[in-house]
């Protein structure tokens, strides 16, 4: 098997031996600084490992590796105007250094893109591989347009909430891993199989996200507390704590919620608290970690060898950041 | 061959038939209108149209050919957004009925359907089918970037314009011909040169469509004269008009392009007469001319049966306006 290490150095490799910029300038010189942020370059690494894992040639599946980065992006980029976000990963957002109409454009040019890498594949899987993808990113828009009408919905509920996050984020972890298991010639169950693993997986991913946010190591982290609370992010934690409280404690939820006449920061202390006299941490660890479970289980009933068995364990740990 | 009014109708009925609302609504219900408000179907139309002259059976590319169709719909509603225009084919565009966030994802889930409907065809033609459409796709968006960019540039000449409205519309009705003999399995020269006829096609249209916003009959041609004028769009005609005008003339050009203290009406008038002084409409009418020329010449290059040739030569005289 190859080390996690040696995939993601081989996808850096990919993005950085790539010139992205080409006439007219004015459209490709925002998709090279997006794709030059780099991030983590999760699903690309998944494609590899997949593929990997499967006993194909990390080699064959690079390209479309690629495609699903630059269809990573492309979502950030147009998802970036529509939630007037001024940052990513640090950085400036490209609708935010130039202007909505280039983070359109580029964007659309990056979704031709992310087909053209996509479809750098032999020619007997591209119906399959295209299938997926077209699938995957179809799904993606719905989820994000789920995300978009929750904002201003009521009674959003927590099945409501993971079908959402399943749409918008699980289908391209799961995408990923079932790309690279097609590019390896995996037999039709384990490509099955591998992809439900990947949705329990992305849920689990995301429902961490969403914990992090509100209980994480800034320094580990990587970015403040608090930011999901501070703007009324319906997560699973914002949801939970409705459904659960009751009297007075719902009343002061609410009362922080709407945050008349206190400093963000007090919002974010005063929701905090009272997350944890309802045991929203404990009941998220939980959630999360019965996703974990599905994940295990799917792997187990399929019959992949102990070291890729272990290997995809090994996976799921990282990315749920408890590193063995 | 098939009649052009029976393809119209195929493929009139091809979208009537289905159905492209569906969970979310929100997300689905924009793109059902932009689909219903019809328009001329004329690529569609173009892929049926080149399938049966080259021997095809017309049903193998009617999923295809929507895919076109769907695809040029999801580039005017991202055009919309980026030149604000509040009016398409005489009713609300979407990002003015709904918003500019609809419009955006309402977009892009228009344009992963384009790539489902493209795909949808013989598994052993698709390398080549998605090579063509991932390319045209990336020309359109060039082409729409420099149309943008032309607009605050200064010094644009002709061979800039013509190459703009190459990219930006006279790749989309070479790849519509083209994808119909594909589809037909028409030989390798053949399709290659319906995709040249095409080209010269399409610039032609481009160029009669500037034409005749300016000297068409507004009966006619089914929308106010002048429009471009109004608007210092740079068409061929303006850019004409700067090259040959001198001294005098020149000033009063200028003048009423800036439009100062001066209506609308005077400025199209004003513009309008030093067209007629500068002979610009019959010089478009000569560049209109060389294109059908071109496109004559390349149709009878190739060895296609004269009942084929007289067909697409019919084509171009309905496109351009000329009906027998």
């Amino acid at each position: 098997m190859i080390p996690l290490k040696t995939l993601q150095d081989r996808i850096s490799y990919a993005f950085d031996s790539t010139g992205f910029v080409r006439e007219p300038v004015r459209l490709y010189e925002p998709i090279a600084y997006a794709l030059e942020q780099g991030g983590k370059r999760l699903r690309p690494v998944l494609v590899l490992m997949a593929c990997d894992l499967f006993g194909g040639n990390i080699e064959d599946a690079v390209y479309p590796a690629m495609g699903l980065e630059i269809f990573h992006n492309f979502t950030l980029l147009h998802d970036d105007i529509m939630d007037n976000a001024p940052l990513r990963r640090g950085k400036e957002t490209v609708f935010q250094k130039w202007d909505k109409n280039t983070a359109i454009l580029s964007g659309d040019t990056m979704f031709v893109m992310a087909y053209e890498y996509v479809a750098r594949t032999d020619a007997s899987l591209l119906p399959m591989v295209l299938n997926l993808f077209n699938d995957t990113a179809r799904m993606v828009c719905e989820g994000q347009q789920y995300d978009m009408n929750f904002e201003s919905q009521a009674n959003i509920t927590i099945p409501d909430y993971m079908m959402m996050i399943r749409l918008k984020t699980a289908v391209l972890i799961a995408c990923s891993l079932k790309l690279g298991a097609i590019i390896a010639k995996a037999d039709a169950t384990h490509i099955e199989k591998i992809y439900d693993f990947g949705i329990e997986l992305g849920l689990a991913f995301q429902l961490q996200d969403d914990f992090l946010d509100a209980f994480g190591d800034t320094a580990k982290f990587g970015k403040a507390i608090g930011g999901d609370i501070a703007t009324n992010k319906k997560t699973f934690l914002y949801l939970k704590a409705f459904e659960l409280a009751r009297g007075e404690t719902l009343a002061i939820l609410a009362k922080y919620v709407e945050g008349n006449e206190i400093t963000a920061s007090q919002k974010v202390a005063g929701i905090l608290d009272i997350y944890m006299e309802l045991n929203i941490r404990e009941i998220t660890l939980l959630e999360i970690e019965q996703h974990h479970l599905k994940a295990l289980e799917i792997l187990h009933s399929v019959d992949l060898s102990p070291e890729t068995t272990n290997e995809l364990i090994g996976l799921m740990q990282v990315m749920l950041g408890r590193e063995r």
